[in-house]
């Protein structure tokens, strides 16, 4: 099941700067700075109601965000969707024709399984499905 | 203040086609469809979790969807967040250096007051906040 909106992800080159941008706008402190590695990414999170913003800044020039800053500027990346299962909502999207970037969950930041769509089923938009490891 | 994200809009250049694909992929049926002529748009609007999705077609060229889809294509085009004090959360945020696109709430789609934030100030992210009107 579709649950919620988990986080929105945004591509910034500056992850100090606009940390202060967005604690500025949402009146509130971030709760967490988080270098994930394995995507090429230092990110920070920031609570918005039941969902989160995701600051995301590239760590190296072959992440996915570093060739979104030059392709697209700095913006919203992806919209993450809370699911209470990945692998049943995995196999549901693919019936339906959704394409999946990757065949397993990956791991994401914040402690989550991750799976991302590819925005070309999606119009345009880059979906990630998450879920809190059990 | 700001208390949730209330909806995230998207561009389309098919509505129908584009409520299918989200329908789908939020396993969920829309529950509202609203022409805004003021803003040259056809929306429709989808639950997820105590957020919502807008999928937002032009209705005609000079409408600001017609411009991001010649621009940037289809795609994620705005994060709206609800407040409960427009004109508060309005004079908050321009004391802080953030540009207002109007100096007063426009009445918006679904019944909202409305008022748009330049994304230059906002690392390129359009931010919409909107408030039920009381």
């Amino acid at each position: 099941m579709i649950q919620k909106i988990e986080h929105l992800g945004i591509a910034v080159k500056d992850l100090e700067a606009s940390l202060q941008v967005f604690e500025a706008l949402l009146n509130t402190a971030h709760y967490k700075v988080e270098r994930v590695e394995s995507e090429g990414v230092s990110t920070a999170f920031l609570k918005l109601g039941e969902s989160k913003i995701e600051l995301l800044q590239a760590t190296n020039e072959t992440s996915a965000i570093a060739k979104h800053i030059i392709k697209r500027n700095e913006g919203i990346h992806h919209i993450a969707l809370a699911v209470d299962d990945i692998d049943a909502e995995m196999k549901r999207l693919a019936a339906l024709g959704f394409e999946l970037l990757h065949p397993e969950p990956l791991a994401g930041a914040d402690g989550k399984l991750i799976c991302f769509l590819h925005p070309k089923t999606t119009n345009g938009v880059l979906v990630e499905l998450c879920m809190d490891k059990k």
